[in-house]
């Protein structure tokens, strides 16, 4: 959700009832997050979250900058991504900050558990951007979650409607967290040109780049991803990240928000082939919890009780 | 389930409330699919099933020789899967047999439904064996195809307990279909050793080899699944069959019956991470409804009236 994780669509998420989330890295610096929380206060009374994603890079962002502006905005809870968040976890705690971390395996959940979350995500093969190296679809990580850890957790990637949210409960799941569908609303400060591309795609339109770099990313198929998986099979083992650094590298300012489609690669869902419409971000909550229910006490209901 | 759905086997599942399935392959010839059926009529006065398989060889088995034993031996439900079963509905049908066929993709599911299929089965990535090309989870196949077809679906890969069947009737199917899972039960005659290598594997313990080939299988992995990935990269776009087929060709019988484990690749899904145990096939479909039923009644309803 790099640079669309904004204050007004985290607002608008947080006022139709979810929990919205402002991605740190989108705000540039620490200052920049500060004035985005303080944006999002004016737009919501309800709570709202902070994403801070530890990325494998070695100049790395100012972390501890971005948890002092988490912290003194006054944000209770933040999801961690990417890496481990150890390191974070003390200042985090001392103040109380809640940390939901994001993970593609039960033994990074376990881990995360370990170190102070109070919950986690998981992430499953389905999802946007980075889903690991394992491969593991929501169906077989969820139940595996439900049994392997104390700690609650919410289901990522795939999820669209009430069916999905249904169905990830079901498998254990205390709730979902959306990108890819919360990108296509009114809200959303993505380009009408992603989110155009995004209606056109189907659920075989993502593809999986950056495997021989042990950096797997799903993202959109667009010639850019087809020049990249070439290199990757030509190089084979050979291959080394310059070698693609082109055309993935910073290309989410000039797609998300300047529309440029001839840019490189760009995290999407395969969940894309269920998005069909581009809703107001409460009209689209209030579907997947009148669809949820309906699931849950009609359909499921009726087939344990007929008549 | 090569030489694993056997009369015995499908019995048992009938006799426990599911639909058993005798694979027909499995049973070398016309004449020994027309036994098999003969010897689970003794063991159950429940329906069952039978599996046709139809593969990408040249050297096809006797089709119409197994669509007759069919037909004659009164078996009313016939599952098909790989290849379309088109050239073979004319007689399934005219004989009233109702036919469900397995589909990895929605255009494939559209295409049976238009043939005369009165229902389907979509297999998720997460299956054993062939998932296809396009690497879809259920997480988002089963919306898909709640979303395209008029036919009704069971959904495959990854069916392992009470929380996968919740999960598959929330995302639209009208059951589930369980491979790996009725291999792990007592009444299989998979061979010990076959079972204690499940039981020993986590959901990251399968590979996906002759992708290159475009006839992608899921299976355990194993030293010579090692060597036949090793192969694969290592001759790139230059692979063909014969490379490989020493590993993969005819290992059923050693493997599953004999419990040769030097022996080749074989299929395994996903869902070995969530099998922990061995148990009687009534126990297992008792668990199942049962877990299902509290799911429904008690965690989903509670979540939508607390209280």
């Amino acid at each position: 959700m790099h640079h669309v994780g904004q204050a007004d669509l985290a607002a608008a998420v947080s006022n139709a009832g979810g929990l919205g989330i402002i991605t740190a890295l989108s705000q540039g610096t620490p200052k920049g997050l500060a004035a985005e929380i303080t944006r999002a206060r004016r737009l919501t009374d309800r709570p709202f979250g902070v994403n801070l994603t530890f990325l494998p890079t070695l100049g790395a962002p100012d972390y501890p900058g971005f948890v002092q502006a988490i912290i003194a905005g006054g944000v209770r809870i933040v999801e961690t991504a990417g890496r481990n968040p150890a390191a974070h976890m003390p200042a985090l705690l001392a103040a109380g900050v809640k940390v939901i971390h994001k993970c593609t395996s039960i033994r990074h959940a376990k881990k995360a558990q370990d170190i102070g979350c109070v919950a986690v995500s998981m992430d499953g093969f389905e999802c946007a951007g980075h889903p690991g190296e394992d491969d593991v679809p929501n169906f077989i990580l969820l139940p595996l979650a439900a049994r392997a850890l104390r700690v609650p957790f919410v289901a990522s990637g795939g999820m669209a409607d009430g069916r999905s949210l249904v169905a990830a409960l079901a498998l254990g799941a205390e709730g979902i967290s959306m990108g890819t569908r919360f990108l296509m609303t009114q809200q959303s400060p993505a380009h009408a040109n992603v989110k155009a591309a995004i209606l056109a795609a189907s659920e075989r339109d993502t593809a999986l780049i950056m495997r021989p770099l042990r950096n797997t990313e799903r993202v959109l198929k667009n010639a850019s991803v087809a020049r990249i998986l070439e290199t990757e099979q030509r190089l084979g083992a050979a291959l080394g990240f310059d070698d693609i650094a082109a055309e993935v590298a910073g290309v989410y300012p000039r797609v998300m928000i300047e529309g440029d489609m001839t840019a490189g690669a760009w995290s999407c869902g395969m969940v894309a082939g269920l998005i069909d419409d581009v809703p107001d971000c409460a009209t689209l909550i209030n579907q997947i919890m009148a669809d949820a229910e309906a699931i849950i006490t009609k359909r499921l209901a009726q087939i344990v009780a007929p008549q």
